[in-house]
């Protein structure tokens, strides 16, 4: 949060202010930079001229006065500002020196001081429709930064107030009464370095998100071993409980991957689950029509195949939803006297990136085309179409690298019937695609063992289950005690903002440690 | 759940299978159709030839034989169907009569019968993808349905089987060997004139999962009224509870305006929450890092500027998720000696529709930018990015109608610096929005009442609330105890599936009862 502090600058504010705002600049203010209003006309002082004195030039008439200025009490080195007809140019003294450029509008709606975003709740004061488009700097100062990790502030003094919007036509006004000054004449808004460099920069802005801790690293099984060949996947849940580096191992495991196995998680099936409580390690419980925890056995008159004995096809779970749950955690409390079973994980991502790469139009054809999903059963009546590749909308379709692809929906045993105007096309890229996912190299398969939760996300990774014997099956099973059974999962989903947010804290937390 | 039902016809299809599958019919079976493999050449009985019995024509050599005939213990008057290239024409014998053209590898892959979608689990037994793309037709009867809103069904026996993958390569064989003869040679399949009519037609797909009662109505606040002044928006909880119309008639309120309120929802603030028997009877708790069910009361140092007593602008709850929750319920406990803090609740939806009538352009920015939200407080880093405006990417833009959206990501105070690079453009063309949203005739305002229990859909209602004063606000808060409160929400969210779910549900049992 450090990263958005601007602590509060009154004081100094106020002795800056005592700057009459003139093109007569008083010979008691050491000015560092010059005057212009012009578009692309460089002004202030250039990085090599670091406590350069210039004179005010002569302003253009069409533009307003500027009043660019450092603080009084420095005369270090400091970056340059110059402005443009709708922009700021600032240079920093850095090699090679490094230049941004930042419309006023921009800086204006983003201002990060206590009076625009709230100190206590970090929430924002003003909507950015509030700015006024043609909003313009009345005065620009260099001043030192509060903030640790920066030297210098430029302070901004904007030469108009925000939009107001009265209560008889917005029937809300308050942020305004709640901000005090907002909206005033002469706001002042400090932008420290650091923020500067921090919000002009996509891959800052990524990075401050930690946005690689998240993103989704396509696989094929042999990148699920380390060097030496020790699989990544495995952690155990003891050092995960007590060590937050083990947990934000496991977690991104999770997020890169979007697969993980905790060990030794207790298998007791009296009192609490323990399988909640790793739920609420990770994230929350989504509960759905299954109940918020569910279990995997088999039984007589089963209402879904995965409670019988039955092989189950690589699929994902409730692509009847509007959005199916991300994460899917099974833990495997009974698992003995048992043959076969085996869990079976393919990574639907890496598939539709090599189908990007071998046949364009099927990839295209799976991410346009609606495929139905449905349960109808049992009282419930869900149904939801998606697209079996779901494709950022902001992908530049040219680029020579794959689109970023946000999802997967692949789950033929809940399929519905097609549309029936589905193009013939669409049929072969859907053949292409599972042929993909049948390649033996994507396969990942385990044996679940007794106290192991799997945790995998939905909404591209596909599960499947070998069919297996010698569980407590069919109509036998009905008379048997839960201690008695022999294969027993007891499963439930998660959401992934909860996952993302504890990488953050835990990543900024460790990163400072 | 009996539009898919086909029973067991396992009888009959072997009396039928008994015709030798050749060219040359035998005098003992009485042919109600012709044959023919060629493309767009009409077979088989007209609707007016309903019992014309009709010899076998002579193949074209390239295709395979095809034996139509009808069972042999009716001829009354059935559809006709045209075998084409790759697809099925069927006419029906209604007034005027009524075509629909079925490709061969959809039929085939939609087959209802107990072997290809299971009769308990309703899930799928094969793949799409294992239907070979060139499948087609060897012998057509038309058979009496045993669907009892269906008089004929058209029997399809397939000249192959389907494809499949063995274990080493799949991993996954089961649903064969599960499903027995599935891929065998020679499968037949019966589709009732029902499921023809309706699976071939995209409105009667839409008709049978109720999408006109899940759809999203646009609305100013005149909507809002029933003819007669009387609002459309209260519910009375006691009824709701215990009658299930009621029920279905407060969902669907929720779903095609987005807005409902529950009244006389019992206060009690000892023991279990009643807003939690008002989530379960909707839907299902969706819990987030604010807990399953939260408080809204002004309190020192508050997090969040919705637990003051500040007005609170126009807004939707947790943008910074990936998938927010759809559905919020905010349980009004205490309102008592406050003055102001009226809801104000807005459609963004109509609002969005209007920008796009009014500037196209501003929509269609308003659909492209990211927009950024964060929360980075209190011990969370959550960030997400979200266009304004979703559009479903199936809609044409070249329409003369609005296109779908799918969901408003619109709240101001959870904003994140717009990335540097927004073009101009949008700034203007969210501040066309904003206004948009401003205008009176949109917004409805209400004072909620203790008891109330008000929902709304948060992907496309914003909510706002006005300034108050006399709730127990600020330190003195601290030490009151609950039942001194003065104004007090209790909140919770839920996910849109489940209620989709109960209204498709109640909507089939009170249409049959």
């Amino acid at each position: 949060m450090s990263t958005l502090a601007v602590r509060n600058l009154a004081p100094r504010i106020r002795a800056v202010s005592q700057l009459p705002v003139t093109r007569n600049v008083p010979t008691s203010t050491r000015l560092l930079g010059s005057l212009s209003g012009k578009a692309q006309l460089p002004i202030g002082s250039s990085p090599s001229n670091s406590a350069g004195i210039s004179k005010p030039t002569t302003l253009d008439s069409r533009v307003f006065p500027v009043h660019y200025s450092s603080s009084s009490y420095s005369a270090t080195s400091h970056p340059s500002a110059d402005l443009q007809a709708t922009d700021i140019s600032i240079t920093f003294p850095s090699s090679p020196a490094q230049s941004i450029t930042l419309p006023y509008i921009w800086l204006r709606d983003s201002c990060p001081c206590p009076s625009c975003v709230h100190p206590s709740t970090r929430q924002k004061l003003h909507r950015t429709s509030d700015v006024p488009l043609d909003i313009k700097p009345k005065r620009l100062t260099w001043v030192h930064s509060l903030d640790k990790d920066a030297k210098w502030a430029l302070e901004v003094e904007w030469d108009r107030p925000l939009w107001k919007h009265d209560t008889g036509s917005t029937g809300v006004e308050g942020h305004t009464a709640a901000a005090g000054h907002v909206g005033g004449e002469g706001h002042r808004s400090q932008y420290s370095e650091r923020w500067l460099k921090t919000w002009s920069d996509e891959s800052k802005v990524k990075e401050r998100n930690q946005d690689s801790a998240l993103s989704m690293i396509p696989w094929l099984a042999k990148d699920l071993a380390e060097e030496g060949g020790k699989s990544k996947l495995f952690f155990s849940y003891n050092e995960v409980q007590r060590d937050e580096k083990a947990l934000l191992g496991a977690l991104k495991q999770l997020t890169n991957y979007g697969l993980t196995v905790l060990r030794d998680v207790p298998t007791t099936i009296t009192g609490e689950w323990e399988l909640e409580k790793v739920a609420n390690l990770l994230s929350h419980v989504r509960e759905t029509f299954y109940g918020p925890l569910w279990d995997v056995r088999s039984l007589a008159a089963a209402r879904n195949v995965a409670y019988t004995d039955l092989d189950l096809d690589l699929h994902m779970d409730l692509l009847y939803f509007e959005n199916p749950p991300r994460y899917q955690l099974l833990h495997c409390l009974r698992n003995r006297n048992v043959t076969g079973g085996q869990s079976i994980f393919v990574d639907a991502l890496q598939a539709a990136q090599t189908l990007w790469k071998e046949d364009r139009e099927a990839f295209n054809l799976l991410a346009t085309t609606d495929v139905g999903f449905h349960y109808i059963n049992d009282g419930h009546h869900l149904a939801q179409r998606h697209k079996t590749i779901v494709v950022d909308p902001s992908s530049d379709p040219s680029s020579s690298s794959p689109p970023k692809i946000t999802a997967i929906n692949y789950s033929p045993p809940f399929q519905a019937p097609l549309p029936s105007s589905t193009p013939p096309a669409f049929y072969q890229a859907l053949q292409k695609f599972a042929a993909t996912l049948r390649r033996p190299e994507g396969r990942w398969e385990y044996l679940l063992k007794e106290g192991d939760v799997v945790v995998f996300d939905n909404r591209r990774v596909l599960h499947a289950r070998r069919a297996f014997s010698g569980g407590s099956n069919g109509a036998s099973a009905a008379g048997k005690k839960d201690a008695e059974c022999n294969r027993w999962l007891k499963g439930c989903y998660v959401e992934a903002d909860a996952v993302a947010d504890r990488i953050r804290v835990l990543g900024t937390k460790l990163r400072v440690e």
